[in-house]
């Protein structure tokens, strides 16, 4: 049997290409630009290492578009060192390092509390030290005066949960009710929470991921050994505070975690079929296999499951598709078509806990 | 929330160890031996390009234990250049070349016919000469005469099957009755054939990977990308030819194949057993999450879906271990747990046409 | 003609192991210990844009031996937030995130100046705010009468010096016949100063090379594309502050910048002759040929000029020996050999101002 | 003293580029085209192991212009099986699988005989049958009067010279007088022969470099690892088969062997300047250092010792500039130029026996 086509090959040049350039790249959807947000992390002017420039300049390498430096309100350890009495130094500190840069830095706060309510971040605050009152509610209330995005902190932290559970209680149902909370953290630095995934859905809050940095971007996530962090896709009109608050507030978000896309099926759908095009397709000679090649111009990779009516002529069922690579399918469609369906299940994204959506694509081969 | 522990991350060091060390590795199993075969491939001696010492080294290379130069009887090519009146000679040569190697040269032929019965490989040779009739049925016979296994050679093969099918005649089917037809390439060179798998399990028959390499193995399967030649795993008492023959009419082979593992259920479970290891497990501080290293020493990268009673508190249901690596799965028992079970489907492994093995992994946490 | 034995070629695994393994690694010589040191640093307490917990971190991945915090007595530009009042603090903070490391944080400070006498950095302090006085002069008398080893920053700074020219005046004279500078910057960041190199040996001082860093090692120097930050290795009898102190009073260094090694003739012999090791050497079957290989057991690309009485078979008179790796030279000695010398200009090392340390290395070939 | 610019560092990329790209690039010169060739090689029709397609096929994979096939006249290993009574089959059979390539095979055979003369290649033969005549001499005439290139093979040969050294003897100085030997091997396979270079230089023979390859270039040279194999690049008007001839007569050659260039100066320095291009030049704001970016446009790691009249900012006076990649040089001018002069020691590249080149390259800076 002589070769007739050159095979599938995983390409590793994705992670040489991080070396060069580590920027997180996703495209656009069909309406909305896709916009990288990261909107919990810490400085110096709470327990963080670093001073916001940093926090600046990793978003700058990370091409994030939004950030926010959240420091702790009530949890302030270097105090002593840095008094730090206005709430709002780190955002002013952080915005004139973004001058020149496609970074915007949004004015926000972590409120730090015990359980209930644990933690929470305020973004979009107006004057952060509004929010240094005794009562937590309160706190709630002054940042939803001011038009803050409000949204549950890494509601799984074994400090406050040791199971890792999410301890969902009256106050939290009332927040929520009370539309003081619009978010919650399905996702935080390295941990995921199926329960809190859950809990968006059923209360239809908007699913939030966000690295609550402390030292090093580079470090925590060895983005040199291809890593990355946290971020929260935003599906937004423009990149504006505006349209990032009002697609918040929508829930039109994705997040991308640990090389997976957890998200509503909505949000999730058009993001999969932007980054999954066809290349090009034509028929095999003398044959009825369509040679496809299907390119994948996103970061995640991708790990499909085939539930096509066809089955592959050069592989099984699972197919790879590495980030900004292509995968080469030979689909024995049995006789020439001039158009054709791939289902795929989509084992790398998560609608729902244990969940994948199914993803359709049409191709039209030449004959 | 303080990071607690360090994460997953992809290691890339597997494509990179490629570069230095090409060598196939796949870990014994219980009661056998683990033996990598080739046993379809050509030299100048008919269609091929090389001499066979190049087929020689490359098994080396490869880390192969036996291969086979199994020659067109009935196609002669180069016959102007290389009359080649012995059809035994190319096995000497290649046998000449494995002294002080570890590879073993297996003599065998290729039965070059049109379909039915198409191409068919006969290993285990006395004679190859004598296989040099008019009837294809007695070729087969006189095969067996001299104790050969006996292989339907790419039942799909579109020069035969333009749509890729396995067109399973009355003649195969007789073979098949006969015991004149032993195994079945389910993979050849680069493609994979559902049918042909299906085939092997409904009449039982030994399922089968070749390269039938004409050129070179690194170029074909870009070996320095990461790539390998399909390879047939083999799991015998012994690495010896009588041990071999045993296990391969016994049937006890599982293909790897473009990153898969296919083969019948119970000779797929005894070698993910024994490729995924637990390295350690212990509880996190004040949580009862438990910290599972799970180590991958095999060259095949592991694709799991979580199907175990916990979820996991670092990651999605979705789990890659790439080849000699390993992955960290905080696991969320509720409870601390002196034991308990991880279950995974195994998505890059087949037991039938779509259908994945179930591996169950005990873990006995340090508390 | 036939192959006769594998050549020499490049090994590019050191920038791979690079990315796991980022600690610097020279070998120790023989009466001494081979020390890392970085000791020209900033954090949030003057210039710098961290907490020092990170330069302690950034020096335990570096693998080094001894770092300081040298904040800027006289230059507190976000005095506004952390007014620092005590000169120590950096140091103190610094210290408390090494128990338990490898590194050892020294107290020193950087008086900072107009030119002349420009910076200078005090290490080895007992109290930094006692070198917070009015005439320059004093400050160094102060630091001394601490027991401080001083050495001239950057006299090379274009900010002081346009042309990058070292303009060394009087006070400087003075401060070097007066013992109250010790060792000068040869290397600082990312510069090299000729005139600096010359200086240290006219006026017998200590040869500095730091890395000055105000934000990230890792981004500053490249750290994951293979470049390293630039240090001073100190020969000293063990590591601890009073032999790195004896160490550094008597010029036993070797800066290690920019993939070169520089330092006193004195000082370079020794690391050399440690670095490279005869792994093995033989005569090739037939011939007189003796095939050598050399192994470099340091982080430094040796780049070498053969000047032996011998030419090369394999290669031509520049030779390679890439970090942690090995080269191969099969030297034609006309006749078998008991032994030979083979005697190399280092081209990699500089040992005066364009002056390249020579290197003989002897060789018992087994015959 | 802070950051002011970005620094040197040695890129890897261009090993990394290698896996998908192992073309030899080197650039045209001034008036001529580059061309590389590899006129000593072996396939099956005498002691290689491959078919002739093989060689086309490496050839097309290296970029390569011209090949030719040269199998030994006299020795002739594999006659049992290729009988082979054609000396000109294996040049056809490589043409014909070079139609629709980049490659021009060319007729040559390998006169191959006692020492002396030893070995020697003919190219651009009409007829090779011709050549296998009693006498050696007379086989050099029938080349001579066919219009061949001849040059001797590996004189340095440790079969016919254990010592490595070259064996000059009368009838050598015959055949070179009678213009019936135009070259000769300063390179073959993994060696390299300062004496072969002198007697180059001493007799005006045309300087070469050959691969003989036997098995696989990919094995024998560590393609994918980053080593290449010999090639001899040749200076001609034109990519045809008389314009090679006549540069090859003329001695327009430079060797690329072992990431060296060899070659005679008139034929290094203008393939150096085509190789090195100042990419921009500028003055660092408020200084007299000129940040200049030189970058290497071909496959050649240069490695050059600075012998300018000024000295660097950031560097010591060896300069590497990897393949198809970049240095900064940050040139200390004293004072702002509109135009200046660098000028180098050519480390990389040989024009006699330990003797290398220098190149000057004019800057322009903006000023």
């Amino acid at each position: 049997m002589k070769r007739q086509i050159v095979n599938v090959f995983l390409i590793i040049s994705s992670a040489i290409a991080h070396e060069n350039d580590r920027k997180i790249e996703f495209p656009d959807v069909s309406n909305y630009k896709t916009l990288l947000c990261d909107l919990h992390m810490h400085t110096v002017f709470s327990d963080g290492s670093v001073w916001p420039n940093i926090r600046v300049f990793e978003a700058e390498k990370d091409g994030l578009d939004f950030i926010s430096a959240t420091e702790h309100l009530e949890y302030q350890p270097w105090k002593k060192d840095i008094p730090h009495p206005d709430r709002n130094r780190a955002f002013e500190v952080a915005k004139s390092f973004s001058d020149g840069t496609e970074v915007i830095v949004l004015n926000g706060s972590e409120i730090t509390r015990d359980m209930p309510p644990g933690h929470a971040n305020a973004i979009f605050l107006k004057d952060a030290n509004k929010l240094l009152v005794r009562d937590p509610m309160d706190a709630f209330v002054e940042a939803k005066k001011q038009g803050a995005f409000i949204f549950w902190n890494h509601p799984n932290w074994t400090n406050q949960s040791p199971d890792g559970s999410v301890p969902l209680m009256e106050m939290h149902k009332k927040l929520i009710k009370d539309e003081l909370i619009d978010g919650i953290e399905v996702v935080n630095d390295t941990t995921f929470s199926d329960e809190a995934f859950q809990i968006a859905l059923d209360y239809d809050l908007t699913i939030m991921g966000t690295s609550d940095i402390h030292e090093l971007i580079d470090w925590q996530y060895r983005v040199h050994s291809g890593g990355h962090r946290p971020v929260t896709l935003v599906f937004a009109f423009e990149k504006t505070k505006e349209s990032l608050k009002r697609a918040l507030m929508a829930g039109r978000t994705v997040v991308w975690f640990n090389q997976k896309l957890i998200g509503k099926i909505e949000n999730l759908i058009p993001l999969i079929n932007s980054s999954l095009v066809i290349e090009s397709a034509s028929y095999i000679k003398n044959t009825s296999i369509a040679h496809v090649i299907i390119k994948n111009i996103s970061d995640a990779p991708y790990t499909l499951r085939n539930q096509s009516n066809y089955v592959l002529h050069n592989t099984t069922d699972l197919i790879s598709i590495p980030p900004h690579s292509y995968s080469i399918l030979d689909v024995r469609t049995i006789e020439k078509k001039k158009k054709f369906e791939l289902q795929f299940e989509v084992l790398n994204a998560l609608s729902a806990p244990s969940s994948h959506p199914i993803v359709r694509i049409q191709v039209r081969p030449r004959i």
